[in-house]
């Protein structure tokens, strides 16, 4: 049973009729995409994207990622229509409703099928870069019984527009995904108005230049979008299928114009709309043939996942392959080994390299990573292990040369871990957070298990000055919503934090790491103390006055302190803060413990002070760095900016005796 | 007099020889760079770039923005061989210590003839394009005898590999800037390694795809680099000259690899070096002949500049010059008016509305505003007071679409408020400060009057749901040094926001706006209330148990609360926390004032908590949002996550029972 060619354009209409109506009913949204691209999405559905609507999380189904997310009417009109358990056309009618899984912008964590979120203008093609990276990288391991799949994007002109664009397609072409394939809604409209008012740009020139295929097609004529698919599925580059469409196709009196970009079309035009479409059906009633149409759309690929899941049957990796796809750990997995060796022989090492050697002990037991560096690989000590070169030439490669693309890199790992089979980790310095920070947003809004290896994580850096030195970092990327940051303070807590990351499914963990070498202070062996997010590093000896909270290369330094006011008798507690977040989810008898309510509390950290308050109380003293850094040797920033047992010692003292 | 073409290797020797001595000294820079492309800066100083020694202000000197500012050594040898004041020799033989202006990057604040801060890759170029806007701009107004410079850039593989390159070349090349022309260091390797490990771009195919005019030359070839310079600044368009070069040109064992990028070369391959190039002087000395060359190099420049200079006093628009050059406002600038025509006729409206109509003022009674937004012109409300098009055909024009172009953006305008003469504001999401943040960043290091209008500030934005809501933005921008970040709470407030936004001269601002209509709370006229960061909107009538602190959309808020616990008796403050920073340059006394010791203290906003106990104190109640928006109607949202007076009131009922 297939689906006649004749009846595509009234299976778009479908999407239109759905996309108009629940735009009308929030009187919010975005309608001139899903309508402009109805035809071109049909044709994809209906004919090449694999997908089986019974199983959505199927491993070898094809992803497909709504780039321009604000059209998003244009993903929900097809998961129902293709029938998906949800949305319900109940949850349509509630488009952008508190209670409606069919949310302004797709959202991962509320619909199956909907493979990443979008709506941050770039990302979602970014994100395709690196599923089809896991694609790839789990074929060269498992075959193509298991793992034979493509990525399908829909951009816009804002996806091509933006600054990821060229560091994701720059890498694409690169690494010659050729599964991967683009299709741009070229519909010549922004909200601004016409595209010319802001761009210039030969997008098809510059494709080519970087290494991908490039085709055309009228995105309303049905054959011709089939030609342009099969040509960009044949061809072995990545591809953009350059969709020449009319946004809002359909509205007879606003397509082609920003007036239907991002507003719903009112009432009139709606019903105009209608009569252009000859569109009968009352509003969210999509007519039983065409529906029965659309419900026929998921028969290949249910077939398909029957043949894979024989191959999955009879394969010797079945095991293997399932626990990766479900996000597991090896059974054992331990860290335990490596943190013995270390309490046996103490290191003194920047947390940076005490990363590079934990990865050393990962990286064979964990055959589920995959490193790599935006062109610091030898500063941020993010090869290790034995693990080879990811190339175009060797997918089973676990190393990516990311080249200077921090936030392609970022979005990349995102599209890996959202992809599945594989744990993705990154280094660059923690002061170009910045230039990710939109990705790291995306990472924790969606769950994922991304591991940031920032190293370089204060003026230690020293001679590189400030542009290079982090100093709002830390304390920005602690008010992100469920994002773990951890800076470590010697190799000992680096392992732990390690272990701490690999073992959270579903949040993103920022390692802070030192440039310079810190020295030991853990040299007992016991449990992962860094699990309570900040534990007594040192208990007071003499009677307690005073509790230092400190992070990374500032233990040590809190530790010279408490011994000066131990040798005036002055009992000190120091508490070594490796996650504020992880520590905030201890119970209250916990931190109460830890916090005293009857002592001084001082915080180190040479980093913005902001937020540390919450643990001192506002009569706590606060020792950190309002203001930019220096370029200078690091022990000279450190005396210049008062990260002294001199400089701190009096203050504290000061304190006590107000 | 005029150098001869047989003295330039030996000039360019002299770059070599500083920046090799400089990083040996240092044991930490980047050699590479500066030996590789000496030869074409020598011809690009020699014969091209219009400059004056002694006048770095010189507005109509040409603008040279070393992109790849790891190169730092580079221009601070081209600086002291070219007979600046500074940098002296002393000061490069303490290259990256901590009392020289030599820093590991340069920086605009420590040098003149260092037209911007650089180091963190692309935004150097990027913001060389915001220059040549700015030149082009002051051009039209003022004409050729005032205003008639071009900008030189250099720029690394890493600046054209990031995505703000794409950005900022995409509206270089559609804005038509043809007094701009980029040196691109075509060495063919990065820190990792060889480029080819992770690119395989034609960038020269890319350019021309957008745009640009493109060349090459042989980058130690002299005659050639003439020639293609002579090439770039004949063509219309922009121009990008790919100068094929060997980086570490002169340490004969380590040129054209990385391991001359980013580190000290060793004595034993300076020695080779110095034998290689033939140069016998002395670490750090340059023989009087070559010096001598060198310091004629500014010849032309200081000729030029006499001719200039009469101009200027010719020049019926001297004064307007001056004071625009000067960054000052013209005589009697005040929205004094503006706020008493509001106060007469209250406005319910949106703070980015109520930023429209304050626009509507500005615009007209300030020629220096260059506005503009990245795609969002009728959501950030932006274009106002009747300002034209900016664009290739009406340079005079002074609103910018900028697209969808966040980072690009910012870093032009960056680039303009550094060029002088202009002051530039921008609008986007306040969430996709995410994006721009990196050069966020570079307005508040480099002390840039750029101001940011970011609309739809809140959950308060609504349907868009949590991609474009933000929580933890305005604590991550308040945690960065010298940035005011503004949270008016009605239409009064917005206008006193804008008017200290314009007179920080040294300071970027960004204007935190609602999408959401707002009632006005400020109904009595008065001097700029907000200029205190922070000030009592409503004094306690009741005995005082309680101070809300709240801004923007909460003061509203914050006063249904005031007024149901009034009721109870119970004398509650309201605070208008309208900018912090602000707020925390005030005196103690003040301080003290607004935020007395002996109550409870609330902060209400709906965002993330973090940051806020150092107002409140550890044992003060913080209302906030410590986790990811939805996707609702604003008002659903408001009450579902807990902001409105039934459900914040008993919460400090509780607090102040406890």
């Amino acid at each position: 049973m297939t689906i006649e060619p004749a009846r595509l354009p009234l299976m778009a209409n479908a999407i239109r009729a759905l996309s108009m109506d629940a735009v009308e009913a929030a009187n919010s949204g975005h309608p001139g995409m899903p309508m402009g691209m109805a035809d071109v999405a049909t044709v994809l559905y209906t004919g090449h994207l694999k997908f089986d609507p019974t199983a959505p999380h199927w491993p070898d189904r094809d992803r497909f990622v709504l780039s321009a997310g604000h059209g998003s009417m244009l993903i929900y009109s097809l998961l129902y229509l293709t029938g998906y358990a949800a949305p319900t056309i109940d949850d349509i009618r509630n488009f952008r409703q508190l209670s409606s899984p069919c949310a302004g912008h797709p959202e991962n964590f509320l619909l199956d099928g909907v493979e990443c979120t979008t709506g941050p203008l770039g990302q979602g093609i970014a994100m395709a870069v690196g599923m089809a990276m896991a694609e790839r990288h789990l074929n060269a391991l498992f075959g193509d019984d298991l793992v034979d799949h493509r990525t399908w994007v829909i951009a816009g002109d804002g996806c091509l527009m933006e600054g990821i664009n060229h560091e994701a397609i720059g890498l694409a072409g690169h690494l010659g995904l050729g599964k991967l394939n683009v299709l741009w809604d070229d519909n010549r409209i922004t909200i601004d108005g016409a595209t010319d008012l802001s761009t210039s740009e030969d997008i098809k020139a510059r494709y080519r230049a970087t290494g991908w295929h490039v085709t055309t097609c009228d995105g309303h004529d049905f054959a011709d979008i089939e030609r342009a698919l099969q040509e960009a599925k044949a061809d072995p580059r990545p591809s953009l299928i350059a969709c020449r469409t009319l946004i809002g196709k359909g509205a007879p009196n606003k397509q082609g114009t920003s007036g239907v970009h991002g507003a719903a079309l009112g009432t009139a035009e709606v019903a105009a709309a209608r009569k252009e479409l000859g569109w009968d059906a009352a509003p969210f009633e999509v007519p039983s043939d065409i529906l029965a149409d659309w419900r026929m759309a998921g028969e290949p690929g249910r077939l398909a996942h029957g043949t894979w899941a024989g191959h999955l049957e009879a394969s010797p990796h079945k095991a293997e392959f399932v626990r990766r796809m479900a996000g597991d750990l090896p059974e054992g997995f331990s860290l335990d080994a490596h943190i013995a060796g270390l309490i046996a022989s103490p290191q003194k090492i920047a947390t940076r390299k005490a990363s590079e050697i934990a990865l050393g002990a990962i990286n064979p037991m964990l055959p589920d990573t995959i490193g790599g560096s935006a062109d610091l690989t030898g500063s941020n000590n993010t090869l290790a292990g034995g693990i080879g070169t990811f190339s175009k030439d060797d997918y089973a490669g676990r190393y990516v040369y990311y080249g200077i693309r921090e936030f392609g890199m970022a979005a990349a790992m995102n599209g890996m871990a959202l992809h599945g089979g594989v744990i993705p980790y990154g280094g660059t310095f923690l002061v170009f957070t910045d230039y990710a920070r939109g990705a790291i947003r995306l990472s924790a809004l969606q769950h994922c298990r991304v591991v940031y290896v920032m190293t370089h994580d204060s003026i230690g850096l020293g001679e590189d000055g400030p542009t290079h030195q982090p100093v709002e970092h830390l304390a920005s990327l602690r008010a992100m919503p469920n994002l773990l940051v951890m800076r470590p303070a010697d190799a000992v807590e680096t392992a732990e934090c390690w272990e701490i990351a690999l073992r959270q499914k579903d949040r993103p963990t920022v390692l802070a790491l030192t440039r310079q070498n810190l020295p030991q202070l853990r040299l007992e062996p016991g449990k992962n103390r860094s699990a309570k997010g900040g534990y007594r590093l040192k208990a007071a000896e003499g009677p307690r006055k005073v509790v230092i909270l400190a992070t990374g290369s500032e233990v040590q330094l809190a530790m010279a302190c408490a011994a000066r006011l131990e040798a005036q008798g002055i009992g000190v507690d120091v508490v070594s803060m490796v996650c504020t977040e992880l520590f905030d989810e201890q119970d209250a008898a916990y931190r109460a413990d830890i916090l005293p309510d009857d002592v001084l509390i001082v915080s180190v950290e040479a980093a913005s002070t902001f937020g540390w308050q919450r643990y001192t109380g506002a009569k706590g003293l606060n020792i950190g760095l309002d203001r930019f850094g220096a370029s200078a040797p690091a022990d000279d920033l450190f005396a210049h900016f008062g990260f002294t047992a001199d400089k701190i010692v009096p203050q504290i003292l000061n304190k006590l005796n107000a």
